[in-house]
């Protein structure tokens, strides 16, 4: 397998006690999910925690020794309750201090508005020393990258702007290729002969989603490969599997 | 601090390669991390895994270790990629095998409806042994309950209505008080003043999320807290901070 063909892998750590109690759905997640499969990365877990330090740090630490690269959302606004670039310097054994660029940036920013560059703000330019710089088009106020790890807003619109600019930064793979086959059948009348299939086509997964219309249940397969003639091979067994089973 | 005082923990893991790659986006979390909040339990973490069991053991490992109660969604159809069952049992030490109300129950579903009780049908009958089961309303294969791990379907119409069912058999405790400022100002004007608040307010957790309408900032301010007189208390700070505020 040549650099070109690597799969990076990926994790995703979602920060706050909002995200826990319920008071906001996160919308980052399934975001990341779909943007990184079209870049041909794999994401391959998700952790949600609190905003405690030694939580953020634990998780932090699992997943940035594990997977090629982590991505990070919530808790690096001005308020006392931010508290994921200390996190992050810590994980990382790093001083945590006002990043000079980011200095520059919002003191001329809040000039630009006429707003004081209040301490409050000014926790907003912290990062673990080294880090370098994700811009916000949105609200200015800037995410950061250090090691393998990419430290991102909460707020959906900040998040995903900050993920534009990141991305044409990472390496990308052969994308995952995938085929959906809607199957008038449910689940329970073709998992035999579905699972049979899946074991004759390895380099493919087999994914099955149940429907259920309110008076009969129907299936979603989804065959995902990163080798076309795989994921078509499988896809094709499927069909003939679906058209026997309509006409018995 | 009596029984009924005692603040019970749980985790989630939502099992899937659909909530990975983006096919899917989860809505449980959500709706468990409200579910849990009413009930005065305190969910601590969320994990996403994919369809591959030494992934699922893992993080069930983990969870059910460290906290009282873990949920899981996701996993437990007639498919071949539905593995919850063989690795909540691996990660227990308990075999996989039919379970007879399961069986019971399933057979006489699927002879009135006039379908065959297919091998895949057969599969969703299988609980660690000594695992009882959890009523489902909806498409009747129950979810399952062993040790503290409550084993529920992905879909999500069936995951409330599992929850709905083991709701009543959780122990509940004091539930968690919240109260929602609106400020108007944004978090770099209030961070200062609110972290001192925060400092004076020990027994609450305040949360601060900012929110932009295209043309200015202004903030919710969350307090919570288990004491109501320690939530108002801090409320009534905020309030004074917001009028002292709008006064300068």
């Amino acid at each position: 397998m040549t650099d070109a063909q690597k799969v990076h892998t990926a994790a995703m750590l979602a920060i706050g006690d909002e995200l826990l109690s319920g008071r906001t759905k996160d919308r980052n997640i399934a975001h990341l999910a779909s943007v990184l499969t079209l870049a041909g990365l794999d994401l391959r877990e998700v952790r949600i925690v609190p905003d405690v330090e030694e939580e953020i740090v634990a998780a932090l630490d699992a997943l940035r020794t594990r997977y090629d690269f982590v991505f990070t959302s919530g808790g690096i606004g001005p308020t006392h309750d931010d508290i994921t670039a200390d996190a992050i310097g810590r994980a990382f054994g790093l001083p945590v201090e006002p990043h000079p660029e980011a200095m520059q940036l919002l003191a001329a920013y809040y000039e630009s508005r006429s707003l004081p560059f209040t301490d409050a703000r000014r926790r907003m330019t912290r990062t673990p020393r080294g880090a370098s710089l994700i811009d916000n088009p949105v609200s200015k106020a800037p995410g950061f990258r250090i090691g393998n790890v990419f430290v991102m807003a909460g707020v959906p619109g900040i998040f995903t702007a900050m993920l534009d600019n990141i991305l044409p930064t990472l390496p990308t793979g052969p994308v995952m290729l995938s085929t959906a086959i809607a199957c008038p059948f449910g689940e329970g009348d073709i998992g035999g002969p579905l699972s049979e299939i899946q074991k004759r086509h390895p380099e493919t997964a087999i994914g099955s989603y149940p429907k259920f219309d309110g008076q009969r249940y129907s299936t979603e397969l989804v065959v995902r490969s990163r080798s076309e003639a795989a994921r078509d091979a499988a896809a094709a067994e499927i069909q003939a599997m679906i058209e026997g089973l309509a006409e018995s």
